[in-house]
């Protein structure tokens, strides 16, 4: 959001030593509101990334269920629900679902958030070593879905969750089973990204860039599209357009966090492309 | 040991991910026997350094008490006790004793290695966020230390478990204290190391380098007094003076472990000073 010309906030917990004070003085470099990150008596989660040649990436993590670290520790009355409410959009990761007391957190902030007229985007992150199964992944992700707005995710958490590769179908489903979304959208690696929404649908093919990280890619892609589409009101086909653009520019920089295009760089980008950002 | 010329083994726990089997790469390409190194379904702990200018560094652990890691997790019958009766000296860092089932485990191999006449290496690596003070380490180890014939230690770990920056009367305390106690080793930083044996006491300066890293120096010292003094029988004084050289060089390199140097490095250093290496 913030390196989009945005205002964002982070609500979440980070660990009393050397990383959770990086973490924490980071979000503020880039301009981020912290008033919602605690601090809790444990190790700041830590995700590991194996990047390999040509830009594919491994993680691992240390976090539940591996060993208990601190983000999956923040409880629903650390959850200043007022600072939800000063967005127009929750964004969640799936992987906040998955060991309580911060699955509680997250569900209480969506609630609030999508009772209070905000969207709400969630994207499931599916992990085999979290849920075991696409199915049990779904089943314990229920609640969560019947709050979501927008659902992103990647054609693989398609496929692992909902059974098909078939992702006009799968978005079709999803959208009539949960009856609050307004959208899916499905990133689909090189083929490009796919959204559908109440009124219609809209497909845009990827830029082909030579990758260097994919790491942090489609969370790039989530977050143009909010932006593009959810506050800046573009049309659906330019806003997945943009977002594809934006998701480009991520995968030609290393770093999940730290290679986040800037708002002038994908000006840059989609200018030469002849692609309006007006 | 495998850097100065011997062959050594590790026995201990690595968890189920990349950094457990880059661990056990290391040690195998370094020539250290890992018939005892075990993986475990679990995190392998982590240890940051925060090195600053000059060489200080500081320590935070992904390890209990903060999250359970592979390390701890090392069960008494994961040990094949008669790989350490392979060996003539057993060490043991004090961490190694903090946490259930790994100081059961380490202790059963401590008894072992005393009772089969081995020397048996201690050095306590005191940390306020284990143990809490000097006192309360002192005597969850004291069982420990009844199975030493080496103590080693830095002076800030004489002065946080016996009280007293006297290292002569520390030492002398400390060798009535554990009958079985052969020597007591205390590193003394920029003013070198002292030891205490029961025959008599040796005392060498440092010496002077400009650090560009101090982390593992101390466990370098201990490693080299095993070598020379333990397992090559140099005479104390000349022992002493080796392992304060060989910490020195280390000093000069940066990385806990991939910094330690090599036999050929210190007997070129040790020629250098007029220091026979014999």
């Amino acid at each position: 959001m913030a390196r989009l010309g945005h205002r964002g906030g982070f609500i979440g917990a980070v660990g009393s030593d050397p990383f959770g004070e990086m973490l924490k003085a980071f979000l503020v470099n880039e301009g981020v509101d912290v008033r919602g990150v605690v601090v809790k008596k444990a190790r700041t989660s830590l995700a590991f990334v194996l990047l390999r040649e040509g830009g594919e990436r491994d993680f691992f993590f240390h976090r539940l269920p591996w060993a208990e670290t601190a983000d999956t520790m923040l409880r629903p009355e650390d959850v200043d629900l007022s600072l939800v409410t000063e967005a127009h959009v929750l964004h969640v990761s799936g992987v906040a679902t998955a060991f309580p007391p911060l699955s509680e957190a997250v569900y209480a902030a969506m609630r609030h958030a999508f009772t209070a007229g905000l969207h709400v985007s969630f994207d499931p992150n599916y992990r085999g070593d979290i849920w075991g199964s696409g199915e049990g992944a779904l089943k314990a992700m229920e609640r969560f879905l019947k709050v979501t707005t927008l659902l992103t995710m990647g054609l693989d958490e398609a496929v692992n969750m909902f059974g098909s590769e078939d992702y006009r179908a799968v978005a079709e489903r999803v959208m009539e089973a949960y009856e609050n979304l307004h959208y899916v959208a499905i990133r689909l690696g090189r083929r490009g990204a796919y959204v559908r929404s109440r009124k219609g649908e809209a497909y845009a093919p990827a830029f082909e860039v030579k990758a260097v990280d994919t790491t942090g890619a489609g969370d790039a892609w989530t977050a143009a599209f909010i932006v593009f589409h959810l506050l800046e009101k573009k049309d659906l086909e330019l806003a997945v357009k943009l977002s594809n653009a934006f998701a480009a520019l991520k995968r030609l920089k290393r770093g999940a966090v730290t290679g986040i295009p800037r708002r002038r760089e994908l000006e840059e980008f989609a200018k030469n492309l002849g692609v309006g950002l007006g």
